[in-house]
């Protein structure tokens, strides 16, 4: 047998009957799958065919076939994601659900939105602005992620203090299963607690479980104040008392909480980059931004809770945004990756969670293993402090040092029941180190809950786990 | 075959087998059993023994020994459950968690509790005060309810409209499975997406897939601010247009919204009940709480954006109260069931949840339906119109009527997808009407879901539906 004969390639015959059932502007194969843009991490698109259905129906019809014929499917969305979770190889087919892109209805009495699953994340917050609502989901991919690419990955952000997960977002599913059964759990109420909460099933499975054709999200009142301030410290406990001070004294209204440790904050705010609105020579700065209904009581609001912080000593020089134009030159020392990666060689990036009381000591030993290791290696801490999430950029060893280089982050997040991954997912790219955060006994029911709703394994094989026997 | 020998008597045998196991304290027998307070609606428990461990350890041993005999379990917890999901029958065995019941560890930095499955929802609360924290969850039960059955009944309550179901409280969970296998899934993060979120499966499941023994909940900062009023209005849609501009304008503070009709206000407010703050003789009424954190300048927001809604008609008439004993009159008038239950015979209430868009249409159906077959019936809504979910109390019709008044509420939701039960859960009560809110294809899914995880039917049997073929 050679070896090109061992890749299994989806059978033309099957991919001319799926092109039957969805039509020729369906179906994209050749080039046309291989030159698309395959998300970060990725090379390129492997798949045989991208397939595009424009109903449910459609879509179950496909899966029934690929089910029938032991087809494997991968579910590509917006491409946003990190952790090659929609990677493919030769002989997958894909299913991409860009052409059910509508929003079907938006119900600002009831304030929900019902849409498909390939809507963009943006252009449902945009459909939004008219009534006066919000969905407050907000990531770095808003512009090109899709709302059932952020449900099946459990998508996190910037406000999840505040309105929590996707997770949290989502009223109602409708689901495909592996074998074309329908599971429409479309509800639109808070409060439902009729059996088995299905929706759970399928959000955050990463496209495992089942194939999210639409969505019912809850929608929020749409703020309108915004306060932002930068702040800088000597001490990470000033942090923590930080945090806890200013949740409560917003009474609801903090949306944001953002660490960003001296080394990220001197490289976004050195030559060429971005103006240093406070002195780079602390350990930690915080993005504090709160949310609420009135601008002028609300900035007085925000003063009052913060000078109160300062006489506390929880922080030791604040700059508040007096216009939206510096609102964005200080959220831009966060989100600006640009420099980071040129400066941080080979790059990795790190997504974990961890109790935010074991934060401090967690920064130092993994910095501590990665300098022990490779002395001259750069490392920098930022993320969502109030929700237990750290990202951290890397910059250290060579090509062939990933191992090593996650064995610093993931080990030290063991003993202390942290997470390896917070908000982007498992994937391919995780996946060897599932143990850290997950028990034997957890991922054999995992895999039992696999086998009974995806009994072919057709649906993302391989991704987040290899099956328990 | 006598009508007793059908009776399948849990084995004098298995019993002491778990005596063995959990000590002479750990076993109630006999008068013990019989004589326990049953729950609402039910007469006795009239299972054969009450088993009480003291650790995981113990309930996994005891379900080990349970489903190798063919052993119904039934979880009780603190019993405040309103449709019979922990009614026993003999030969079942329960089992009550009371004896764990320690608070394991408050961690004020991540703002988490680890706690026994058998803490009451009150102990936790009080002991959170003195860390300047809150576990939001508050409902009529709170003296008595355990977290345990708090997380698998999901339960809401009045301030689900700020802070979520129990569902949403959650972080992590730890249970044990009908087969004896302890999953440990005691994330402690806000953030976790390292495959599938097995809590899910435990939380709202009413004791049928596994038995929760831990977990770690989401705690908040606890507000320090409370104002609160009572409005009425002649017209419902004043209700909605007040709901969203409330919300809108006590940007992420707003706390219970809760809906009373004429006919709940009159019974509450009438003879030798309470004070009326208002006329009697409006059809709606709400009571509007915001919480947040400085009483002074929380009140003047509350009074500026109360009287913008009443500039703009969203209602007539308003009492803001202005001390803690006024509060309480207001809210007495929503929480004193005493003289509905009195008034109402035979007295019949309900859990309903539906898109606020169809409230008044699907209340005004329903008074319909019940005065076309009893005249003379009575009928109250009232309810947490914030998450859409409305209370009904009833009274009308004889002992035999039950199914018919039932008709009159559960089949006005089907053609606008409500829910039979929004917090209360299904149990036995609802049982027969679980199709008016789930599909066939949901319910079969339901079915294997159970049959994978309990595969004996040993764990709360015959509850929430009977299992599809």
């Amino acid at each position: 047998m050679t070896e090109a004969s061992t890749i299994s390639n989806a059978g033309n015959e099957l991919i001319e009957t799926l092109r039957a059932l969805v039509g020729d502007g369906g179906v994209l194969t050749g080039e046309t799958v291989s030159s698309r843009y395959p998300g970060y991490f990725m090379d390129r698109i492997e798949a045989d065919a991208i397939i595009r259905p424009r109903t449910t129906e459609e879509v179950a019809g496909i899966l029934k076939l690929c089910n029938a014929a032991g087809q494997p499917v991968v579910v590509q969305g917006g491409m946003s994601g990190w952790v090659r979770a929609t990677q493919t190889k030769p002989g997958d087919i894909v299913i991409s659900l860009e052409r059910m892109a509508a929003i079907e209805a938006i119900d600002p009495v009831n304030r929900t939105a019902t849409v498909q699953a390939g809507v963009v994340l943006d252009t449902l917050e945009n459909a939004l602005a008219d009534h006066g609502l919000t969905f407050p989901l907000d990531l770095g991919g808003r512009g090109s992620c899709q709302l059932g690419g952020n449900a099946s990955t459990n998508a996190g952000g910037m406000r999840v203090i505040r309105y929590g997960m996707m997770r949290d977002q989502v009223l109602g599913v409708e689901a495909v299963l592996a074998d074309g059964r329908i599971i429409s759990s479309l509800n639109q109420m808070i409060k439902n607690n009729t059996g088995y909460d299905l929706k759970q099933l399928f959000i955050g499975s990463e496209g495992t479980l089942g194939v999210i054709t639409r969505l019912v999200l809850r929608l929020r009142e749409r703020p309108t104040s915004c306060n932002t301030a930068i702040v800088c410290a000597q001490r990470f406990d000033q942090m923590v008392s930080l945090l806890r001070h200013v949740d409560q004294g917003f009474g609801g209204m903090l949306s944001a909480y953002e660490l960003i440790d001296n080394s990220f904050f001197v490289v976004n705010t050195g030559n060429g980059s971005h103006a240093a609105p406070l002195p780079g020579d602390r350990p930690y700065y915080a993005i504090i931004e709160m949310l609420g209904s009135n601008q002028e009581r609300d900035a007085e609001m925000f003063e009052t809770v913060l000078g109160k912080a300062a006489e506390l000593g929880y922080f030791d020089d604040a700059v508040l945004a007096s216009s939206e134009a510096q609102r964005q030159q200080i959220w831009s020392i966060r989100e600006d990756l640009e420099h980071v990666v040129r400066e941080f060689q080979p790059f990795y990036a790190f997504d974990v969670s961890l109790p935010v009381g074991d934060m401090e000591r967690y920064i130092s030993e993994v910095t501590s293993r990665l300098k022990a290791r490779w002395p001259e290696g750069k490392i920098a801490f930022l993320g969502h402090m109030g929700d237990g999430n750290l990202h951290i950029a890397i910059g250290a060893g060579g090509p062939d040092d990933r191992h090593a280089v996650e064995e610093c982050v993931y080990e030290p997040l063991r003993p202390i029941g942290g997470s390896i991954s917070a908000e982007h997912g498992i994937g391919l790219e995780k996946k060897s180190w599932l143990d850290v955060s997950r028990t034997a006994e957890e991922c054999g029911l995992m895999s039992e809950i696999k086998r009974l709703l995806d009994p072919g394994n057709i649906l993302n094989p391989g991704k987040i786990m290899d099956l328990h026997p």
